[in-house]
């Protein structure tokens, strides 16, 4: 609670928190808080620890960098061996025409230079697409492509930007633009899966046919695999899901590092238009990035996220008989549903948390389901018997929170 | 050599980088690399590390950590120890009106952030205002008030900004824009002591001034100290030079984390208008930033700074009798010079590197000299006198570069 307090005073971003601080305390799915709760985890830090708590392939990996400091260096002026060794490793994981990548610092960061390079390439640019309620990153750049929530944008600067549908409407609005001048489009952003914005599945058509529409016109195609990349929807990438592959790509969260992925050709030849001090420098870092795809290759992770993802899906089917659980979407374990208001929804996720499990919204009244990509059947159903208990309570006509718990959260929506 | 042709074929960002791979070999200000060669670094990973290799109480603090998984936590959503730890002691190094921060991955989200509050705060604004030749970033908001370098800005979009001379002229040129309309303007974001673009050190009154317009305006004032805070002028902010204290500010490579610090009232109350996945979440990182600051408070390195930095500056002083090095200026341990070229300074960073010398150039012509809070007398002297040698040769009518290095190097000067 002391820790709590402090932060309530001293950080800028105001209390979204949850209400405990977490310990070192925890195996797979489960960890524990330094007041010694244990909970179960399906947020999985916002999708950023697919291997959950104290694995210990991860833990090797960060005992070789007891004896070592510093842990940060300048990496694209001043290399160190782990940035080459994930180069090499994450451009396994990728189709053969992304053969380079950036490494940088955050998921932003990934998505502004997955951008800056298309801007680059394409001289006579004056604008770049995304799609309604897209989710990008924060900073001003990606900022500019997000429409998730008008909270994370009021306010603030945009570079220019125009939005399709998320939707068969997409491709239709799209070849509209090109008509009126191909050459002015930087590039076209999309999300397979979209994620803060609730966790809806493109359709294959669209997909298709933008990605085709693209081509045609050499408008540069990026997909934003941020939160769905590195195998959380069942495959590496959720593109693979829609047959097609994108000119550029954005990963980070899972990958433990921001990455920016393309054709060495689309990358500029100028040295110095892209760079970054920290990127590709945090040895510790890019170790645990490159040991969590071999862990997942080794493990044969992929193959348990579409098994546990589709059971997931039924699981929560089954629950939905009763009425109150609505279209329950996503691939693999990138899976959501929606309840009937946000507020339920927002009393669901705090109700579930006081019973030992924690869950993240999405979207205006979703609720994402993202457990580690080790989760068991086992842990799935104590996770749907708290949630279908949860629902139930919140639900009840004279439902209202009580407790130490409200002292520290005034909603549980996730705004990251 | 392996490892450097992997990153050249594989890195998305061209060849800037130096000709050799950090191992974990190194003590104080020296490294050696993973050839065995020893260097004295006056770069200090652009200034991300003031403590050198191996400091025993940095490695105190990562060994903590080696037994604990994952190292990455959503900050934001789900709080670690470190987080409100790092808080307290950073807030602590801060003007008492400095009360608040908010904690990021870089130092360009560290920028994007500070303007993103001013932005908010004020909403009438439609553009911000930083000074020629500043530096403050590269992800498209930052980049937009970067001034330093064409190429890192060539073809990328912008928002709307407007530039100050950096000179005395920049409050005459401030006050008339605030005659056009104070409440258009976001903010004025400024560098202490100019950083990529040459280690130019604003003048007093230029500060002063612009300040108090900035003031009389209630317009919000930052200062950018993501290179010259945390001590390495010799005080913990540059600004501290020039007796102001900011509305905001940014903070990072020194500090480990990106931080945007602010007065609490500064920072948005809607929740969610700012936040970060990974910010205020990785705990080795948070840990190692909190330890720089108490280590720097303990050994007093603030004074050996100012100390080691007025020795630099004689020596070079010294040096310049001969006529080839000019400029010498900087406060603490943030010391430039010029050469007469900029190829000259080009071949004399790479020669230096080839007798154990690592520098990093800035502005057109300039060569920083970074090194290490920790540096002593005596690594200056070794410093200076192959700076001395190197501009020696370099300066030679006959001079070129031969060997391996050039495989690997077109330029040292560097981009980030």
């Amino acid at each position: 609670v002391k820790i709590l307090r402090t932060m309530k005073r001293l950080n800028g971003a105001r209390g979204v928190s949850y209400p405990y601080v977490h310990s070192k305390e925890g195996s797979g799915c489960y960890f524990k808080d330094l007041d010694g709760n244990t909970f179960l985890d399906f947020a999985s830090q916002v999708c950023s620890n697919p291997l959950g708590y104290n694995h210990p392939g991860i833990k090797e990996t960060i005992k070789q960098y007891m004896n070592r400091s510093p842990v940060k260096f300048a990496g694209q002026d001043f290399l160190v061996k782990e940035h080459g060794d994930l180069l090499e490793e994450l451009l396994s994981i990728t189709p053969k025409q992304l053969n380079a990548a950036f490494l940088i610092n955050s998921g932003a960061e990934a998505v502004e230079n997955a951008m800056k390079i298309c801007m680059h390439k394409r001289t006579s640019s004056t604008f770049g697409i995304s799609c309604t309620n897209d989710f990008h990153g924060r900073t001003l750049g990606a900022l500019s492509y997000t429409h998730s929530n008008p909270v994370h944008k009021k306010g603030f600067f945009t570079v220019p930007n125009k939005q399709l549908p998320f939707s068969d409407q997409a491709p239709v609005v799209l070849e509209q633009l090109t008509r009126q001048g191909a050459k002015k489009i930087a590039f076209v952003i999309m999300e397979m899966v979209q994620g803060e914005g609730g966790y809806n599945v493109a359709s294959k058509k669209m997909i298709r046919d933008v990605r085709k529409i693209c081509s045609s016109n050499s408008i540069p195609f990026i997909c934003d695999e941020v939160q769905s990349g590195m195998g959380r929807t069942g495959k590496w990438w959720a593109f693979q899901h829609f047959g097609i592959v994108p000119d550029a790509m954005s990963s980070a969260k899972a990958l433990n590092v921001g990455a920016t992925i393309a054709n060495k050709k689309l990358f500029p030849v100028e040295e110095g238009a892209i760079s970054s001090t920290w990127g590709g420098g945090n040895i510790i870092d890019l170790a645990v990035g490159c040991q969590t795809i071999k862990i997942i290759k080794k493990k044969r992770l992929l193959s348990n996220v579409q098994q546990q993802g589709m059971y997931v899906k039924k699981r929560l089917n089954e629950v939905s008989a009763h009425g109150v659980v609505r279209n329950v979407r996503g691939l693999g374990l990138m899976v959501a549903f929606d309840l009937p208001t946000k507020k339920i929804r927002d009393d669901m996720i705090l109700e579930s948390l006081q019973r030992g499990l924690v869950l993240l919204g999405c979207g205006p009244k979703g609720v994402r389901i993202v457990p580690p990509f080790i989760v068991s059947r086992r842990e799935i159903d104590e996770a749907i018997n708290i949630i279908e208990a949860s629902i139930k309570r919140c639900c009840a006509k004279d439902f209202s929170h009580t407790g130490a718990i409200c002292q520290f959260t005034s909603c549980t929506t996730s705004t990251t």
